[in-house]
């Protein structure tokens, strides 16, 4: 099948389902319907289609795309980048250090200073827990009020590019490699994926990845097993979310402290460091305080704590429990690979290594999501705007 | 009257102007004809609607507008990244610590260095009193140096984006605000404008907001008057200009030193902290000879010379003085907001509160300011322009 | 003649050439054949005469262009800003300090990482003796690997923006303002180039500009003279190659330790600092080292070093000794010019005024130059493109 007959084929599937995302921001995949996330994972796909074909799929005349990155990040900056330009808008980033953003009343001013021109806002915020995803309703409110008022002559489309809760960008990103590795949504249906938690020289790692993947796999049917150390405790909300996304699919949601219970069997595997939550909030609590011998307390407290469960490595011995011995290896990347990027880490360089090109081609979908939620949030008629590109 | 339709009577009004805006730089308003503000604010007008009938107003098939921010900015930055992007041309911001651009001989090679394929060059430099509109026309000099010399095939058309001397960007924009509020410019005859000092706990403030405001407004008829404590006088060259224009256009110019006087009966007040000039000056002069404690203690000084006029604030009590007790508030934002953004500043909470929205739109016509400027310095026959686009 | 004749006929021109540059990338003249280079400089040619015309020249729809800038830059980032803009692409700068990319495993990843919807990457990496050139070949291999595996849609075309060994955008723009100057590139054969050593009052300059002149310069007929104090030599391979391409070109090359005697007669000379290939080599073993004493011992030597040779300036008395006085002086820009960037430098004020618009019309080909070996890697029917164009 060529790809101009695979897109054909794609605009039929999106045509039996009814999402509602025309005017939506994309902050958490738990508030979109399935048909939402059906949605956008298709134009992602026919997006990414297109690119292959060389055929443009520009939707804006002029605009900018704002983004708001209060955390590092390279994989990311350059995925909304991407997604933006094949769009048709310009990127600026809002360098908070150069403006004067900050929480409080000047969000909400801020918000609409930059939006005058703007149609979408993504926004990086994961380092707190109870922030991110507050922040990002805060600018949401902003540019509706603005936009309500007359201020805006267009209300910007806000994408989460990683928050405190969730990493839609992401997860949404593993999942189409997964429905692309295994033929299809529905083919996921009874697999196994163990996400894991997995040992790391460095710490305060963020817990969206693992929140929104056991809160994405576990609605497409899948049996998804969170594994991780005692302590090593997910938000209880997301780990409850996930339990009842599971039941309401047909799959199925356990926790487990123990790495190779995980495995054994699993179809995918996904070892990933991420700190504790109660960490993290301690942190908040500190930085707040700008107490900073508090803070090396806790940096040298969590690594020792870290290090007692330097077993939790993804070797060869531990791909062994898997089905045939060859799940699938995901990761959202950088991974902390054993004795290329730190004596010991998340992974074995040879299971790294046998896996490198799924993770990137994993990492591949990440440009096309974000275009797609900004389609799909922009476009009413999706189907016969694509037509008009093929 | 639906969008199109106002498009084409401010078309109609801008055939009975005769502006000379066509290839020159926008640098200070007073040395542009009445004329040629009329017809920037009528396009920046055109502009606007164009935009909220999401209908296209490029200019450029390619080129770069290069932005250099000598100070700190987020409205202008991105009001200057949106007017360019709809006119078509791509941002590069010159980051003066990167590169190696400074005042003497290499300004004039610099300039030249990276305007071989830029259509604009976009200039924010207020520090300083006797710098900044200097080292514009410095800049422009050396563009034009060069295009004449054949080294550029066309003149980068420079925008100041606030120097020493004037705000354009930010007065015109506050212009158009009072256009819209009144009904239109003629029906800002008579009015009442209080440019009014008002206490912030900051100090260095640039002049250009008021000093701009002062010789705009009073250009069209309006009774100004500048009011603030002994001691924050402006430059003097900027006064007895704004009296000239007053004398010109029927309207008034005055001076007191009694924020109750200036609010008495105005229809419109704009409360906004400065800088007194010979602080900057004294300032300027300290930071050239690196004297640190010089600069504590000018800092010292000047903030307890602001607290001995904590009273300049923008109250209630103060807003009753006004015509009807309701004035239109203006501020160039951020303002500093008693009980919210500071402890005690220019303008209570309740006030700021009810004129918000205002606010943001006055703020919200500075996009459209800055891509008239350009615009009608790169098109000549503008109407026709105009009306390829609806 | 005018300019869209002169197109037609560097269009005949390109057609009785054989260039390979279709899917190559651009990293050192010398790895490509004559009719390469002569293509990429017609190509170049006609972009600026299009450029001249306001006649677009874009060629891509959308995708974007990264730079990674190692080294300070305004020139060559402004040049590579504006070549990708008239291309159709938009600009990315991966800053290394907000990303995590490095030297060793992860810039096969990273490479992949940002290259999704990436057409171009341009790297300036020159500060260390083999590792400019090694680090682009990593990245080369890294996207070439992520396309022939799937990962990548297209494979970005690589551009060296100044590596430890060459800088073929500077020198290919040198190349372009003889060829103009002088009436074509056959008027060059027989002429001499005295590729000089400049006193300057700082340290650690690359050795790119001079390595890069002598091997481009001695493949068309030149008769290339390199000139520097005893001890100031660049790399020995780049010195071997130059006498070779002097063989074969029919030209001639030799050194010299005497600046008077390089100037004797010549027709071009290009006087420029640079550190010696021995101190650049400490310099980056101190570097990895950490040693701040060492690299301050270093730079007090080498300064002291330099000023024994103070005598190296290209003054009016050396400018006499050129052919009939009035040989062509080139420079990169900036050029430390005595007693106006400093007290003492490469050339004195009065040369190199009479020549400064000279050198920014070389300046002013770059942009041209980047354009051009993108054009030619990605354009497989040049002519029939560059006719739709006019």
């Amino acid at each position: 099948m060529n790809n101009i007959e695979a897109i054909k084929n794609r605009l039929k599937e999106l045509e039996s389902l009814d999402p509602a995302r025309f005017g939506r921001d994309f902050l958490l995949t738990w508030e979109h319907s399935e048909d939402d996330l059906r949605a956008v994972m298709l134009v992602a796909d026919i997006l990414q289609l297109l690119h292959r074909e060389k055929k443009p799929w520009r939707i804006f005349d002029y605009g900018l795309a704002i983004s708001i990155f209060r955390d590092n990040s390279t994989r990311t900056r350059f995925s909304f980048a991407s997604a933006v330009n094949g769009l048709g808008l310009a990127l600026s980033e809002l360098d908070e250090v150069k403006s004067q953003i900050a929480h409080g009343e000047t969000v909400r001013e801020t918000a609409a200073m930059i939006s005058f021109l703007t149609e979408v806002i993504g926004i990086r915020d994961d380092m707190y827990p109870g922030e991110g995803h507050s922040y990002m309703l805060e600018v949401a409110d902003a540019v509706t009020e603005s936009y309500q008022q007359g201020v805006l002559a267009q209300r910007p489309t806000l994408v989460n590019l990683q928050c405190d809760l969730d990493h839609p960008t992401q997860s949404l990103a593993d999942l189409l490699k997964l429905k692309d590795y295994f033929g299809g949504l529905d083919q996921l249906k009874g697999k196994k994926i163990a996400m894991s938690w997995a040992y790391s020289p460095s710490y305060g790692k963020p817990l969206s990845v693992p929140q929104g993947v056991i809160n994405l796999m576990s609605r497409f049917g899948m049996e998804v097993v969170l594994a991780h150390p005692q302590g090593y405790d997910l938000l209880p909300e997301t780990v409850e979310s996930a339990a009842k996304f599971a039941a309401a699919s047909g799959g199925s949601f356990r926790i487990t402290h123990d790495m190779a219970d995980a495995f054994a069997g699993a179809d995918v595997v996904y070892p990933k460091s991420w700190a504790p939550m109660s960490v993290m909030q301690e942190r908040t609590r500190l930085l707040r305080q700008g107490d900073r011998e508090g803070l090396k307390a806790l940096e040298q407290h969590c690594l020792a704590e870290n290090a007692r469960h330097a077993d939790w490595e993804c070797t060869e011995e531990m791909m062994k429990l898997t089905r045939g011995g060859n799940a699938l290896y995901e990761h959202c990347l950088p991974a902390d690979i054993s004795g290329v990027s730190c004596a010991r880490g998340e992974v074995t360089k040879s299971v790294f290594e046998r896996y490198r090109l799924h993770t990137y081609q994993e990492a591949g979908f990440k440009p096309f999501v974000i275009a797609a939620m900004i389609f799909t949030a922009k476009v009413r008629d999706i189907t016969s705007r694509i037509n008009s590109f093929i």
